[in-house]
């Protein structure tokens, strides 16, 4: 009696995103998954050890027929990384929210699969509401990802370039620039955000039920110009923050005007 | 026998301060509330019917030995309605972040007790982890305003007022501010937030864990000019936006400066 035959995956590189896929993958226990990454790493060992992978040393000699590969690398180096993939029939899938599919070469099966979340290796992931945006050069390999990433995520969507550059632009709103206010505001009280972490909380609590703009409170959006002007009094030595805080003021200024609109 | 006394409070505004303040003074039942509004206002009814509350239609024939005010409204009318409480010894609470205790008017008894918070009427509010900010005008009441903050809170902090108005500021860049950031991610995708919403929370989780500067990640920490590029290109139309891309992003780079200075 034959096994039932088993997927080859292949992911490069050894990053958060790889971390988080491959653990994942090893999850579903169907999979045999490969690791290269271009240059020794102590942390390829872990995925060894803890997810059961093989390490690759390279790409084509060992692994002659893998399903696909993931390239879990930063864009700038994805182009140098397809091309050492020298099977143009493999699947080849890039991870990231910025980069057009065609980084990865003119090649018949590319395709994108990019997950909208924020990866720390420590943290876990929920996979199952992590969003995931797909995009393929044609539909029997798009077919293939779109099942792959409902493996993963009950939000899968198919994207073309320009929907999913914007929306890598919105997390970086969310979550690269809300982070950034964190860090001033734990400056400005000089101490850890705990103390702020309850109001953070609710902010994000309120999402669940309103739509951000109905959400809206504070002196910016009550037109509030007395608190306004202390807030700026205190801010009179930090150049940067005062700029951020009248631009963000009149921001909300302009988004709570065009509801009315 | 006689009945053990009942504490009497007034509350005097209907907003969503003095809502949830009535609600959790009520939930304590060992005092008697009356509200007052300078207008009559049907959210009134609310408090009447689900929270027992008394309506008080003049703050001082009716209630002649309330053992404390709060007053909930907006930081420009508290001085008007400090005036209204004749009693020269009565305690005399304001709720506001951004206001001076003395806006209450030259009593003995002023005291300030900010719940570091968004409130709305609709939502619950987890007030043992909602931090309560003290200042008193001598240490007898504001021991007595210690004692009622702890049993709203188990985070109760007595600060000054430049401390306070910092806490304010800061509340204002975590809350106000991201949540302006929020209404733009939504309007950049030209749909709701949901789809950003395991993204914005799994942001705030790490905050459990990790130091804000620690969690930050995204193309200005990395230095990864070719994606803000990309960015920036997508927001060419967005003047107000790009600005405020390109001094967060400097932002960032100063903050993970800073981290190894």
């Amino acid at each position: 009696m034959q096994k039932p035959s088993r997927h080859k995956i292949v992911i490069i590189g050894c990053g958060n995103v790889a971390w988080h896929l491959a653990k994942q993958l090893a999850g579903l226990k169907k999979y045999d998954l490969f690791i290269y990454n271009h240059q020794p790493n102590v942390l390829l060992n872990e995925f060894k050890t803890k997810l059961k992978c093989s390490i690759t040393p390279n790409l084509n000699k060992i692994v002659t027929d893998a399903d696909l590969y993931f390239i879990c690398v930063a864009d700038k180096f994805i182009s140098t990384v397809a091309k050492k993939i020298k099977d143009p029939k493999a699947i080849v899938i890039h991870t990231s929210g910025s980069a057009k599919i065609n980084e990865l070469g003119n090649r018949a099966n590319a395709a994108v699969f990019y997950p909208l979340q924020t990866f720390s290796k420590n943290d876990e992931v929920n996979w199952k509401e992590t969003p995931v945006i797909v995009e393929a050069m044609n539909t029997a390999t798009k077919s293939k990802i779109l099942d792959l990433a409902k493996r993963f995520s009950n939000t899968v969507t198919s994207l073309n370039y320009k929907e999913r550059l914007e929306l890598h632009l919105a997390a970086v709103l969310v979550n690269n620039f809300t982070n950034a206010l964190y860090v001033s505001a734990d400056e400005l009280i000089g101490k850890s955000h705990k103390i702020l972490l309850p109001l953070i909380k609710q902010t994000v609590l309120k999402l669940e039920k309103l739509d951000a703009r109905a959400a809206q409170t504070g002196p910016a959006k009550r037109g509030d110009k007395k608190v306004m002007e202390k807030h700026l009094k205190l801010l009179s030595k930090n150049k940067d923050l005062k700029k951020i805080y009248l631009q963000l003021s009149n921001l909300i200024v302009k988004q709570q005007t065009k509801k009315h609109a």
